[in-house]
Order: C-alpha cells, then structure tokens, then sequence
C-alpha cells in the first residue's frame, strides 16, 4: 500500500474487514449497499428466504424491476409480485415495472460517495461513476451481502488513467469507454479497478463517467473509479440530495500499480464491430455499410443527454421509414423530461419509435433485428445473439452516431452531419423518484408477510458436496471469450424462467451446442466442460452456474475466467480449474473421459490437481482458489456451506 | 328495399356491382380502400403477389405495422421489412412500425365519409364512425379487392337504433357497446348491420361512435353505420382534412328491418366478465373485487379523450405500487398530443407503465396478467386466454372504470371517485401523420422494386380440390362460441409465424386440445371439426382457416358460424356445414368416423348433405353457401380458383 492513496485503496480500506490490500489476496468488504434486478432478484430473494432473516442488514437495499417487462405470459407478473411481496417482508426498496434501469435509478436515489454497492448485475459498476465502490456479483453473494455477511474477492491492482482535455463536439463519454475497450479488449481489466482522475474530469459530467464506468465491465474489471468532486455535487443537487454529497479522490501523488492516459480532445467517434465489445475501430473505418436499426437507451448510455441529443439532432428532420430508431428511456424521471422538454416529440416526429422504461433489447427483450441486417446500439454488450436474432451483426457506439446514422441509413460519423453539435444543459432539477418506491418503512411490522409465489417459482435444487473421485466426460469444449449469454442466454423465451432452474436449464448453451441439454440429460451423470480464455465473461447471471451444475457440470477447466462467473461456479459446487498452459487444451476433445481421485484432497492441498485423461494420458491443471474458497466448494456450494455451518 | 333509404342502403346501393339488396342473398360490393395489419397482411401480401398485378387499384390501399412490434427475433422485423417493399412495389401506403393501430389511424389519415372499406382485420368495422361502409374479412378477399375485384357478402339485415339522451358523467362510449353487448350478446348480431341515428349522436364525437362501431364487431354484426355530420366534419378538420368531408345520413323517416333505441342518459358504468365479451353487467355488480392490471388503450378504445380523462383523474395521485396501469397508446398523433399536453407527465407521475404504440396485449403481445389475478382493459376482447395467461380473468370496461379501479386497487365504478367528471375538450388540430407513411408515388417506376423476404417467410401451401369422397374421423368436437383465438392463438410465440404455415400450424387449437397437432399429424389424412354456435367468432385472421386445412380438416360441422371465419373456410377449401338441429350433434364424438359421398355433386344440387356416421347411423347436414362460393370451395379454393380461370 503506497503511502498517498489512491481513491481505490480508500474505498476499500473503509470497508476492510478482513484480509491484506495486497494485490492476488483475498480481502472481505463491508457492504453498505445491495441492489438486485428482477432477472436475478427471484434467485436473490429464494436464497435470502433460506437464510431464515426477518429483515436485510444493510443500509440500503433495492429492488428494480426492469428486465422481465414483456409478460408473454403469468411468469413475469407473478415474479413482478413476488419480488414486491420479498421487498415487502424484508425491508427492501421496491421499484415497480417503469421505473426503469436498476443502475441509473440506483445513483439517482440512493447512490452516496464512499460506499460500498453489490448488486446482481455485472453493470452494477457504474456505481462508481459517484465515488462508490461498486460491484457485481452473483446473486448468493447479493443475498449474503443482504444478510450483512463480508464480501470476498481477491484484491485488484489500481491502474490510475490520468484524464486530460476536452471532448470535441460529436465525440461523448462512450468513445472514451469504448477507446479504453480498444487498448485493453475484453479481458485486459481482469482483476483490475481503473480509477480515472485528473484535470479533464471537470469536462465529464456524473452521467458521462455513469456511461464509462459501466462498460469498465466489459473489459472484465472489478470496477471503475471516479472521484466524488463538484460533478457530483450538482449530480445530487439536481436530484434533490444534495445533503447526500461526500467529497472523495485520491490524495495528491497518489500511487497506483499500473498508469494509463487519455486526452479527450484527441478522441474521435468510436464504434464496437460484430461480435465483442472489444472489437473498437474508428467510426470512419466502417462508414457507409446500410444499417436497419439505430438503438437508444440502456444502462450504458442512460442520462438525459443521451436522448436529448439525438432529439435536437432530429429536429424538423425524417429518418427514412425502412430504418427502426427505438427509443428505450431510462426511467420514469428520463422520460419525464423528455416529455416536459418537447424532445419526446421531436424523436417522436422524425419517425422514431417509443419503447417502454427499461432493459427491453438490450438484454434480447424484444427489438431484435432483421435477418443479416446491422443493429447500431448504444448498449454495452454485442455478444454473438444476444439481440434476439441468431447471426445479428450488433455495434456498439455512441447516441450521437446512431442518430447520425440512422438519418442517413448508414453508419455515418456524426461530424459528417452538416449541423452544429447541439448543446446540452442539465436541468436544475429532476423528479424525485422515490415517492413512486415501496419504502422500507411502508411495511407492516404488526402483520407477518406472505411471499407470493407464483406456479412457476420453483425451489432451488439441492447439490452435493465434490465427490472423492470424479469422472466422466467432457460434454462440451467451448472457444475462447464464452460469454454468460452462451452459457445460458436471456431474451424473451428464456428470461421469464429465472425462476424455475428445471425449466431454464433446457437452454443451458444453447447458443453454443443445441445438443447440449438432450445430451447432459442422457449422460446423467458427472461431467466436464473445456473452456478457453475469459470464460464466463459478461452479465452475472448465476444461472449461467447452476443449470451446467444441474445438468451434472462438476468442474470447468479454462485457460481463464471471468471474476462474476468463476465466483458463481464455487458459490454452486462447480470446480473452476485453470490449464497451466493454454496449449494443454488442445489435446482435450468432447467425450474425453477425465478422471480425478482425491479431488478434495488436491484442492486443499495445493495449487495443482492432477487429471487422467482416457487412453492413459495425465494432466496437471490448477486453481486459484482461496482456502474460503476450497471449502466452498468442497461443500457443494455456499448454500450448503451456510447451512452446515448452523 | 324502402322508398326512405337508410344509409346502409345508400352505402350499399351506391357501391353495388351484383345481387339483389334482399337480406340472406349475395350481393358484390365495390371496394374503395383496403387496410392489412402485419399479422394478416403478410399473407395478404403473398397472396397478391400470385396474383400478378403490376399495383392495386384501389382509391386507397394501406399496409400498418401494429401488431408484431416485441420482435424476439428476426422473423418481426423481417415482416415488416418485407411489407414495405410490398408496399412500395404495388403502390400501397406504408405505415412504419411506431405510428400506430390501423383503425384509428386509417380514420385519421384516409377516412372518407361514402366510402367501403375492407380490411384484413375485424375490427376495420370501426370506420363506419364516420360514415363508410367498413367491414373486416379474411386476407384473401382483402388481396382480391386490392386487385379490384368485388367483395361478396351475404345482404344483412338492417336494425336502426335511435339514440336519444345525453351521457351522464363517468359513463362513456365504451358504456354503449357494453350495453349493446349485454342485449345482443356475441351472436346477437350476426348478418346485421348496426345503424345509429337520432338526436342523440350530437353528444358524440368522431371517436365514441368509433368505439361503439369496433365492438360491433363482437356482436357478429357484419357492420355498424354512423352518419358523416357535424362530428365528423368537426373530426376531419381536426385532422386538417375539412375538404373530404361528404354528409351521409339515412332519409328521413327511413326504414329498417329491425328497431332498436338507447337513451344515453339511462346508461351506467357496465364491464364485460370473464371470458365473453357479450358477459356483461353493471360495474356495480361485481365492484370490490380486488385487481391485479388496468389496461388502458387498444382500437376499442383509441380516442385522445380515452387517454386524458385518465391523465386528468390521475393527477396528483398514486396507484398502488402493486398494480400496473399498462397505457397503451393509439398512436404517433396520441402520445405527441398526450406529451404536449403534459397528459403523459400526469400519468407517468401516477405510476402508469407507458408501452410502445400499437396494439400489443390486446393481441396477447405482452402485458399477461398474473396467474389468478384480475385485469381490467378497455380492449374489445376478453376471450380465455388471449391476454397470453391461459387461465385468465379479463374484464372488458370504459377507461373510466379502469382508472377508478387501478387507484382503488379492486373494481371500481367510477362514479364512486369523490371529484368531479374531468372535463375533455378537443384540441383544435393534431398533428398529420402521413408524412410519416410511405406514400404511394414516393415508389421507383423505374427501377422494379424486390420482394424483401426474410428465411421465415415462406410460401402458402397448395390445396387440393374436394374429394368426390370424403371420409375420416372427427379430429376434435368443440363447444359454442370458440374464437378463432382458441382455433388459432395469437401471442408472442405464434404471431411471428403468421408467414408460415408448416410452423404456424403447430398450435392449431392449441388452446382447447394440446394434442390436436400431434393427432392430426399421426392421422395424416382428411378429417372433420365439429362446432357449436358461432363457431369462428372473433378475430378475421385467415390463419384459422389455413391451418385446420393443412392439417387435413376438409369439413367443419357447426351449429352456426361467424361470417368472416366461415368466408375464410370457404377460401381455402374448407366445407363449413350446418346442423339441421343443434341436438344433431349431441351424438357425435371425436373418433367417430365420417363419410360423404358425392360431396362436390350434393354440394351443387341443394342445401342438404348426406353422411354416413361410423355405426350405420345417417345424418343429414345442410350448408348455406351461395353457388359462387359452392365453386369456390369445390375448387380447393379461391387461389385454386382464380389461377384456373387464367
């Protein structure tokens, strides 16, 4: 630890309960803050009813409902219900449906500087737009954090980006986040937290570093930093909690493990290609290709400015009618004032078409593109169908430059618009949200609560602990960079089974192998999934862990692994093991038979676990698992750990 | 015919091409505009192009988007895609997804007073609110008329129904067509046109008389007529189109067939029970029950006035956080007024949930209630199942009933609110929405514009002509009343199927017998359907038809049937027979089996049908088509038809 302190090191030190702030070390946190969605929240709130609480232990709690809003049948709903009746019995902040994006919403009622936030979310990082230390996790993890139990992870290196300059007009927060993607792809974060300071953040306001830090995701961090300084300041003021504010940075000189730069004024418009978030060129470099879809909204472009922009940008103009520009509003309070601006007409008079407050495609609920047709969004994520159609070509850009292109049906860099760059001014105030909130203090302590359980919120299965000897197969063997999407996908089908593993776990990969769950189901017994790099990167969604488990998964065996997913493997009784070299991945093939004896004993016993493979071939994989960790997973889970240990 | 021409009769005698204007005899109409939605129009769209015409010879021909907007996957947005190069390859108005319901924009945007009107769509009835002749009928008699050939239909009966009085408070149009529905029920009206007339149409604008004309269509009335007066001159100025204004009214002292009179004054608050929309009772009656939705919006109840009164009981208030108050906007013109007027702040800030526009839950797209909870809408239809929750409780009712319910949380008649009946004025203008639309001569003649077909959109089977003789089982026996809802569901799984048929057909009847599919595959061969009383009732959608037919059902026996699925049987070669007496069909059950001989040859000497019932036992049908529709049916169809008499 250096003896001038970066933010980074602040945060956690005030919340260290237990561990060393040595890079590779496991620390236990405080958790000040929970937040859940409703896509993970019904697993959140299954498990938190296990743990036998009458209230959670934090200061706050939330729970948003924005995923789940289609209602193609009585799953959604009675979820919708479910969760307010959990929110209800425990003390927890319930956001109805049309509220909108747990995150955005989430700053903007609740988010204080110096906290600390675990939500079952993996954007639930933007957070640290404010000067919080910001995390996602799976969603047990939520549930413990709820219960008031310590945090773990392993202590992250601080790469400090020194921020200088000015954005030039047509060139916004999500060029910068999508520039940081192109140096450093979708795993470079890994174990890291970026903490951004220096003299151009007075230029970025608390929405614009909103926007970067919540793609600080998608290059695998644990979570991004900004200081607490007069951006958000007025960020509270304008959201009425201006008392809330608490001035926090790094202190001057302050020491970081790696060091990075960016000059704003030299950035231009930046575009994600098909089918990674890493995947960052130049708008200029695929100008002109015909698109069908121009995408607005989502927990990564979320603030007012966002759609205020392309609004002016608009004005008294007509997108040709084969183009679809959806408008996805944040929340009730974004909205709102589109509304009281007149800016919701002029999108709503060039042609574009109003979607309802939330997640919506971002997360494949509903505005999936046409067949071999290019979708621009300004969400954070293109992973290979997550739009909802199989073979989609998804970009990832700026407001700016999807309004730019949706005027002229291709991908068009917005300074080619022959106008002035339009000028933005944040209001004094915005709508107060809370009052539409079911607050903690509206529950009725007098008359115990029911939990409304629809006919499709089932228990979660129970596992067992490691075996001594575990054999079997491997069922799949993935490529490199699988995404939680592939592992198990969302989208309209699939979303509204949260609740329901047996029922969900049918399209356990998917994405990757349609043969997937008929084989698991006919194996019906132990088995092995081969990973590459980065496996398990993206959302943190724990089902993504528990139906591969359900369907016999015992152990992954990666080059490496994404943080959410690997902690969502251990908390479910899965072994996250690691190939020493990534070529020893190469002699392995589907329907290898793997053998490991003594498994438990390897894993406490050291880092190496020794592995035979059919035909007589041996192989030495490891991990990187704390002891914590071990015992976790020895015992089949945390929930099973949790409920040994009373 | 009378001497003292009611305006049906005018309507009709000035479009008539064939026939004698004698109620039960066909007559051939002219058609002047079409309209399709995209969940029928696809079809139509294909069914024209086998036509061959170079562009349709409409006066107006119009293509809307309101229907499959959730897009899940590619296939939506590939309809849509398609349906505008349809548009513009055969000269027909394109209207982009996001402007809104087809009815009421159609009114707004094409409405002539004088004109007929038929559309792939029941409710396309509604634009006899201002003086058309506007029918709903299956998608390949829309494709016919587009290529200018005229609509047969079966000469109805007129019943004049005086209206006198002035509405009370909190009682609106809804309450009329409620109340039209508890006296006729859901057959009440079959072979009938609905004429309205008296003094007390002064106290009704352009869009109550819409509202009553589209739930005509739930008395099987094969229209309803309002006259072109001062409200509808008073509507098309509003819509900055005085000058097509043409007064239509009945002659003094008309006759009619039937007579009927309603006295505004007298109504109350009236809501139609689960699941019939012809259930109908005093909200009185079943106040207090507590509710789960109130859905506001759907062509039922399209008006800016279904939106503000709303908006303006609202203010200030909150609804429970457990309700959701779904608004549903009309259209582009409706939410950019209900923005400007800050209508939309007032019920954002109380809590409403704001969806896309269009037409959504209403056709089971989204927004399913939860299980064993009670929704209320201002839709036209509550038939089981069709909010997309299977055992549903959908009550019909005036968006005054809704409000007051979804503030009190349980069923409310809102004449219990303590505040005064808001009042609603019409604005001056609202905004034109065709240059919003593709127009007709914005289509290249030059360059032949190309058929955008997406993988899913495949082409219509072909179908044999009827067997010399027919023999098989009785595939399923129904009871009275199903909807083609129950024949064919619509929903967000089996809408975007609606351009193929092999996939589509998987859920045919899927709603009253999970294994009919399966039964009818394993069957492989010809087969009957058994009916009861207006069998067919609801919806236009061609698919009904379709589907039984290509599952191998060559005949449906029925009690009765509803006049637009019993055409669509009749187009694509489905014999739809009648029972002399309804207690013929007490003895027969499915498996029986069946067996017509001669069936062409009985069919073209005279009413009655012979068959052979498994056991020996003989049965003697009859059927009710007119010669033309004997050939057609023959034929295998009208597309067998029309390609054999090239």
């Amino acid at each position: 630890m250096s003896a001038k302190k970066n933010l980074a090191h602040q945060l956690i030190e005030q919340h260290l309960i237990r561990g060393n702030m040595t890079p590779g070390e496991e620390v236990q946190l405080k958790i000040d803050h929970t937040l859940c969605q409703d896509a993970t929240g019904t697993m959140v709130m299954l498990e938190f009813e296990a743990l036998g609480l009458p209230q959670v232990k934090t200061e706050v709690s939330a729970q948003y409902v924005d995923h789940n809003l289609i209602q193609s049948d009585f799953k959604n709903a009675d979820d919708h219900l479910f969760l307010r009746s959990a929110s209800r019995k425990w003390g927890i902040w319930f956001s109805r449906p049309g509220n909108g994006i747990s995150h955005a919403v989430h700053m903007a009622c609740f988010g204080v500087p110096g906290k600390t936030l675990l939500g079952s979310d993996s954007h639930t990082c933007a957070g640290g737009a404010m000067g919080m230390l910001a995390m996602g996790a799976g969603g047990l993890q939520v549930a413990l954090a709820m219960a008031g139990k310590p945090f773990s992870l392993v202590m992250p290196e601080v790469v400090g980006v020194e921020v200088t300059g000015k954005l030039p007009p047509w060139v916004s927060a999500k060029d910068v986040i999508l520039e940081m993607l192109r140096r450093y792809d979708v795993k470079g974060g890994v174990n890291k937290i970026f903490e951004y300071y220096g003299p151009g953040l007075e230029n970025l306001t608390a929405m614009d570093r909103h926007v970067i830090a919540n793609m600080g995701q998608e290059m695998g961090a644990t979570a991004s930093v900004f200081p607490a300084d007069e951006a958000v300041r007025a960020f509270l003021k304008q959201q009425g909690r201006e008392q809330d504010f608490v001035p926090m940075q790094a202190e001057e000189g302050a020491d970081y493990d790696h060091h990075d730069r960016i000059d704003l004024s030299q950035l231009e418009p930046m575009i994600a290609c098909p089918s990674s978030p890493g995947n960052v060129v130049t708008v200029r470099e695929v100008a002109g290709k015909p698109i069908y879809q121009s995408y607005i909204g989502s927990s990564a472009n979320p603030g007012l400015r966002d759609f205020v922009v392309p609004a002016q940008m608009l004005e008294g103009k007509q997108i040709p009618e084969e183009i679809s520009l959806d408008i996805n509003p944040t929340s009730r309070q974004v909205l709102e004032e589109l509304s009281r601006s007149g800016d919701l007409n002029r999108l709503l008079l060039a042609g574009a078409r109003l979607h309802q407050t939330g997640c919506n495609g971002c997360i494949g609920m509903g505005q999936a593109p046409a067949s071999d047709r290019i979708s621009l969004r300004t969400v954070p994520r293109n992973f290979p169908g997550r739009s909802g159609t199989k073979e989609d070509q998804v970009y990832l850009c700026s407001p700016e430059t999807a309004t730019a292109s949706a005027l002229s049906g291709k991908i068009t860099d917005p300074r080619d618009m022959e106008m002035e760059y339009p000028a933005f001014t944040e209001p004094d105030t915005l709508t107060d949200m809370r009052p539409l909130m079911l607050a903690p203090e509206d529950r009725s302590n007098e008359i115990p609560v029911e939990l409304e359980k629809g006919p499709n919120i089932q228990p979660l299965p129970e596992f067992d602990s490691v075996p001594e000897k575990l054999s079997g197969p491997i069922l799949l063997k993935t490529g490199d960079n699988v995404s939680t999407d592939e592992i198990l996908p969302a989208g309209t089908d699939i979303l509204p089974l949260r609740s329901n593993i047996p029922a969900i776990s049918h399209y356990t990969f998917s994405r990757i192998d349609e043969t997937f769950y008929a084989r698991a189901k006919k194996h019906a017994g132990d088995c092995f999934v081969i990973g590459g790099e980065n496996y398990g990167q993206g959302s943190s969604r724990e089902h993504a862990a528990i139906t591969p488990r359900y369907l016999g998964v015992r152990a992954v065996i990666a080059v490496s692994m994404a943080r959410i997913h690997r902690r969502n493997l251990i908390n479910f009784g899965v072994v996250p093991l690691l190939f020493k070299k990534p070529e020893d991945l190469v002699g392995l093939n589907q329907d290898d038979m793997l053998k490991i004896d003594d498994l438990p004993k390897q894993l406490q016993n050291g880092r190496d676990i020794e592995i035979q493979v059919t035909g007589g071939k041996a192989l030495t994989v490891t991990h990187n698992m704390s002891e914590d960790e071990v015992a976790t997973v020895i015992a089949g889970g945390l929930i099973n750990e949790v409920r040994d240990s009373h």
